[in-house]
């Protein structure tokens, strides 16, 4: 059986405002992390804080089995990689937050699943604006493709998933907006061959305008130009990618869903692959992870699977 | 571990061409059918023939347990109940062909997820025109309504689904256009409580043009009216309603299902509940349940839940 939330729990999230806020997150957890603590949301193996700039926030953590170390060199026991890169309207977030299972669950998850997980921090706005999200993405995928290795992944089966503006992040560098990254190694506009496939978590694909408190403001400026939308380099992008929204997402995020839906049926004539997350919100929606499985966990799983797996 | 396809099988569905015809049915099932027999396809108990109206194909078959039989009155033990109808263009299909799975295979997975299982056939063009099928739904339910407790089903907790010409049946049926019953109940357009939901899956909602040859020409002639249309009935109902496409679903479900996202925003804010079946096409959506449910099991299970359980 597929590990199912209990219908009062759900009925209790979908109660709660789906406007973004501190309170949203506070209840969320306070409903989803008691199921978090019962399974466990720490993998055997976490080596935290490792550099993949020089930058303080640019800093990521591995998590993984013991076995899952069999040394430097590319070798048929590696594990697919899933990385996470945390949401926080472009100003806050954090990989790990002590004591609570942000975001460490999502390492669990995927160590679950067999991978190795990688939860990594990014820079924040104000100081670092669009497309530093995206620059930072891109170090942290060279910086593992060098080096994932010797932690037990294989280099060359990276599954990226954003949250939130950790979406926005990731679909910046499936657009090719990561640019060059920090340690000076050209990406070109076609060689996005570092990722077998990208999830992108209540994102927002396409921004206009931001007033001076709204999330997008500090990081893109009152009015985010042109070059800052993703949606054609998602919609050209030949990397398999996996969208989703949350039943409890507020009108920015379906509404964004649904021009990636538009969009891609004038593109490719077909449907994207898109989940819909039934009874979660904009916070919940990576914490169903493990302890509500049939809300992401299982399509996400699938999609990973599929693009890192033998297809015989 | 949810039930999953090896990735050679889903490389080789993916390979079929997504045209709907005899040859995609026979290579989609040949691919299946092994699985099927591995797992099983056939309840513990399957009542056959049971007839909800005057015509040789208004019958239905009732998959159950032993167990489920609890005695003639409503009782507590009662399983929700999952009502299936099979496509076939319109003109063609059947809820049961000897040796095969299709579609017994529904009744088992409904028992196996503790439901009442009930597959049923209708009538078929050019002899009976829109909304026949329709008709034959809403005369299904009322039957099962009626009927179903003295099989151990909740009359109260009925789900219905319906496959390609069977989704547009249960949409028609949703959207009211089933009218009057066979039995000479009445149905006025806002008591649609006979059904706590409906799944819609590869369905059209929208047809306004037909050739001689196409699937619609037989059952709506060539030139659809608006009455035809599903698409507001569907917006307007307060019945849960989960969509389905797959991947390999030709160009016209895609641009259908796309065309409900669009629709369902403009009308509520949202997106629908809307699965997109990977890795499947438009007969093997179907027969991916109990041997792939990661593909539509597990979110057409948990929408059942969702609306035949406790919410506290």
């Amino acid at each position: 059986m597929v590990q199912q939330l209990p219908l009062d729990v759900i009925a209790r999230l979908r109660a709660i405002d789906h406007a973004v806020s501190p309170e949203q997150a506070r209840d969320s957890w306070a409903l989803l992390t008691p199921f978090h603590e019962k399974i466990g949301y720490q993998a055997p193996r976490i080596e935290r804080d490792l550099s993949y700039g020089e930058h303080p926030r640019q800093r990521l953590d591995v998590h993984s089995l013991d076995t899952h170390r069999v040394g430097d060199s590319p070798a048929p026991g590696l594990a697919p990689v899933l990385v996470f890169v945390h949401g926080g309207g472009f100003v806050g977030g954090d990989k790990h937050t002590p004591g609570t299972p942000r975001y460490d669950l999502v390492g669990a998850w995927a160590v679950r699943h067999g991978l190795v997980g990688v939860t990594m921090t990014h820079r924040l706005a104000p100081e670092f604006g669009w497309p530093a999200g995206a620059q930072d993405v891109a170090a942290a995928i060279a910086w593992l493709r060098s080096n994932i290795a010797d932690h037990g992944g294989d280099p060359d089966r990276i599954v990226v998933a954003g949250n939130s503006a950790g979406a926005v992040h990731v679909a910046d560098y499936i657009a090719g907006h990561g640019g060059t990254s920090l340690d000076g190694t050209s990406f070109d506009g076609t060689s996005f061959d570092g990722v077998r496939g990208a999830a992108l978590l209540s994102g927002i694909y396409q921004l206009r305008s931001a007033q001076p408190g709204e999330p997008g403001y500090a990081y893109y400026g009152a009015s985010p130009g042109e070059e800052t939308s993703t949606l054609t380099g998602l919609l050209e992008s030949s990397i398999p990618l996996l969208f989703s929204v949350a039943e409890r997402d507020g009108p920015a995020f379906h509404q964004a869903a649904a021009g990636v839906v538009s969009a891609w049926l004038a593109r490719h004539g077909t449907m994207p692959d898109l989940v819909w997350v039934d009874g979660h919100n904009h916070m919940s929606t990576i914490g169903s992870l493990s302890i509500d499985e049939a809300a992401l966990g299982v399509p996400l799983a699938r999609f990973i699977e599929r693009n890192t797996g033998v297809t015989g």
